[in-house]
C-alpha cells in the first residue's frame, strides 16, 4: 500500500493549482510564437495579454506595467543594477541598501559592487532596523546618484511580514526606489500597487500554484526603468527581450486569479497552521517558534525543537513521507546555518524546521503530520535514551 | 465546416512534438523546487538532470557543461558581455564581432559598449565575410582583453548555413572565443561540440518542439566562463540563479532526444522544401529564391514575387489559413525591411516570404498550400490586370 505524500513545502514550491494546470494545458496547444502576425501568433498573444491583466489585478496594479520574466531571481537581477533609465534619459542608482533577512537574489546585491550595497539589520523577531535604513538613506549622497532599496515582504523562512509601508515612507522621503519581493506575500496578504505599496513589486509564479520558471516584476509607473538585463528582440515594449514562456504565463495568470479569488479564505490555512503549533507544542512543550511574535503569513511556520538537530528530523520526515525543508530550498544543498536565524540573532545551532502549507493542505494532513512528529519525536527519545 | 490550418512558420516556433508534451505533462505532476533536498524535490531533479544529458547528446557535448536558461534570448545575453572569469580570475572580452544578418539577440551586441562592437558583412548568398572577420582579428588589440565572436551557423529567415568550420579556426588562431547561435541549425544539421564546432553554442527549446521560454547554453569546456547575468541561489553551478523551469526543461529534452533521432529524416523535409520550390516557381516564373545557391537547411525556404508585396501576401494567405512570416517573428511588428535581406545586397523593396515547415508537415499541407498560392496570386493577377 503506498501512503500519499504530504507536501509542507509551499514556500520552497506550490503545487500546480488546477485552474493554472488547465491554463497551461490549453496553452500548450497554441504553437505559434506570440510575436508572429498570423492568426496562430495572435492567438498565443491573447494568452499573454489576459495573463497580464490577471497578474496585475493580484496586486492591484496596470497591466501594462507588468513585465513578464524567468522567476523572481530574473526580475532581482533586472531591478538591482545601477543603470536605469528616465524616457530616453540615464538615471543612475548609486547605492543599494537590502535586508539582512532578504532572500540571496536581493542580499546578494545584483549587479551592484559590493562597496555600493548596505545590509540593514532585523530585530530578534524579524522586522526590518527602521532607524538604521533611515540613517542609512539619509547619509546617502544623492549628487552620486538615487538610493535603490530592496526588501522582502514576507520571509520566506518564518513567514514574517515586513513593515512595507514604513518602509515605503522612508524611501519616498529620501527620493529612493523601493522593489519588494512580494514572492511569498502574493495570495497571502492584501498588496495594493495603485495605494502606493511599492515602486516595484517582484512575483514568481511557482510559489501561488502557477509553474516554475515563471515571474513577474510589476511598476507602480514605467516612468523610470531599469536597462534591460535581456536583450534581444524587443519583447516586453523593450524592457525584455526573449520570445515569451506562453504556457508558463497563461498558469500564472491563472493561479493568480485563482489566489485573488481564495485571499478571503486563508483564515482556512491560518486555522490549519495554528493547529500544526499547537500539535508541535504538545508534543515537544521547549519547541520556539520563530516570528511568532509578530505578524506573519498564515501559511508558515519555522520552529527549532531543543536537542534535535533539524536537518536530522527533516531526513527522519522525509523518510516517513513529508516534504518539508529546513530554510530556503535553494539554499538546501548548502552548508551553514539559516542567515535568517543568524540575523535574528537567534540560536542557529540545531537550525530549524520550516512547514509551510497551502490551497491544498487539508486537516487529514495536519492530523496524519502530528503523529508522524510524534513517532519522530518519541523514537528520538529512545535514542537518547538508550544513548 | 472548418478546414485545418496550415503551419508553416516553424522558424519562429516549432509545433510541440508529441513526445515533448508527454514530458511536459510528467512534469507537471512534480509539484516540489528542483532544489529542495527532500524525495519530492530529488523527483524534480532528475527530470532536470535527464534533460541535460538529452540536450547535450544532440550536440555531442558534455551533460556538465550545460547552462539551461530561459531562451537563447537570455543565453546570448549572458554570454554577450566584456566580464567573464576564468576559475576565480577575471578575464576580459574586449571587442565583439557579430555578423550582419545575425538575430538582433546577437547583433544588438548585448552588453557591450556599442563602441567596442563590430558587424561583419554577408555576400550575396548570404555568407560570412571571412576575410573582413580575419582582418578585423589580426587587428585586435589583445592588450586590451580577448575577442569575442558571435555568429548565427543558420539564418533564421534564408536557412542559409554559416561555414563555422572555417570561422572557428580564424577564432582560434586569434585566441578569442566563438559563440555560435545554434538555434535554427539544432536538429537540422550535425552539431559536434566534442570535434570543436564552437566554445559556446546557444540553443532554444522553442525551435526545435519544445515549450516557449527555454533554452541553454552549451561551453566546450567551463574553463572560461561569462559571469552570471542571473544571480540568486546559485543554481546551474552558480552560472545562472532561479528555480529551474521543470516542465519546460524536461519538454526541452524530449525534443532533443526526438530532433536527435529524427535527423536522418530530414531527407523527407528537403523533398516537401523542394517541392514548395518548384511549385511556387511554376506559379510565379520570377519568383526570386534568397541565398538558394548556397548550402541550406532543409526547411526554409524565402523568397521574393516580383510585382508583389511580401506583407500583402502574407496577409492573404493568413486569411486563406496558411501561417507563414515575412521574416523573423521577433521584428514582426516592426515597420522597415529586412536587415538580412538588406545585408544581402538583396532588393528589398517588396519583403520576402518565409515559408518553414518540420517534422509534422505533410504532402497534403505542400498541396494544399500550393493551391492556395497558385488562388492568391490569380487574384492578384485579376486586381492588377483591373486596375
Amino acid at each position: 500500500m503506498t501512503v500519499e505524500r504530504i507536501y509542507f513545502d509551499y514556500n520552497a514550491s506550490a503545487p500546480l493549482l488546477p485552474e493554472a494546470r488547465d491554463a497551461v494545458l490549453a496553452a500548450l496547444e497554441i504553437d505559434a510564437n506570440p510575436s508572429s502576425v498570423h492568426a496562430d501568433g495572435r492567438t498565443a498573444r491573447r494568452f499573454i495579454e489576459e495573463a497580464r491583466r490577471e497578474v496585475a489585478a493580484l496586486v492591484n496594479a496596470r497591466p501594462e506595467h507588468v513585465v513578464f520574466t524567468s522567476g523572481a531571481t530574473e526580475s532581482a537581477s533586472t531591478l538591482l543594477q545601477p543603470d536605469w533609465t528616465m524616457g530616453r534619459g540615464a538615471v543612475r542608482m548609486s547605492h543599494l541598501f537590502v535586508l539582512a533577512s532578504d532572500h540571496p537574489c536581493l542580499r546578494g546585491g545584483g549587479h551592484f559592487d559590493p562597496a555600493h550595497v548596505s545590509t540593514i539589520g532585523i530585530d530578534g523577531n524579524g522586522i526590518c532596523d527602521l532607524a538604521a535604513l533611515r540613517h542609512g538613506l539619509e547619509n546617502h549622497d544623492t549628487e552620486t546618484g538615487l538610493p535603490l532599496v530592496a526588501v522582502h515582504a514576507v520571509n520566506n523562512e518564518t513567514g514574517v511580514i515586513q513593515p512595507v509601508a514604513g518602509i515605503a515612507s522612508l524611501v519616498a522621503e529620501a527620493g529612493g526606489i523601493l522593489v519588494v519581493d512580494a514572492v511569498q506575500a502574493a495570495g497571502r496578504i492584501p498588496i495594493d500597487m495603485q495605494d502606493g505599496y511599492a515602486d516595484f513589486l517582484i512575483l514568481s509564479a511557482h510559489k501561488i500554484g502557477g509553474l516554475r520558471g515563471v515571474g513577474a516584476h510589476i511598476a507602480k509607473s514605467d516612468l523610470m526603468m531599469p536597462r534591460p538585463l535581456i536583450r534581444g528582440g524587443g519583447q516586453e515594449k523593450g524592457h525584455r527581450g526573449g520570445t515569451e514562456n506562453v504556457a508558463g504565463i497563461a498558469g500564472f495568470g491563472a493561479a493568480a486569479r485563482k489566489m485573488r479569488e481564495s485571499l478571503g479564505s486563508i483564515q482556512r490555512i491560518a486555522a490549519l497552521r495554528d493547529r500544526i503549533e499547537a500539535g508541535i507544542r504538545a508534543i515537544v512543550p521547549g519547541v520556539v517558534f520563530h516570528g511568532a511574535n509578530v505578524a506573519r503569513v498564515a501559511n508558515t511556520t519555522f520552529f527549532s525543537l531543543p536537542g534535535f538537530k533539524a536537518e536530522t528530523a527533516q531526513i527522519a520526515f522525509d523518510l516517513a513521507g513529508v516534504s518539508l525543508s529546513t530554510g530556503a530550498a535553494c539554499s538546501s544543498g548548502k552548508v551553514g546555518p539559516s542567515h535568517v536565524l543568524e540575523a535574528m540573532g537567534a540560536d542557529t545551532a540545531l537550525g530549524a524546521l520550516r512547514v509551510s502549507i497551502g490551497p491544498a493542505t487539508t486537516d487529514d494532513d495536519v492530523d496524519r503530520f502530528l503523529a508522524i512528529a510524534k513517532e519522530i519525536v518519541a523514537r528520538r527519545g529512545r535514542k537518547t535514551a538508550a544513548a
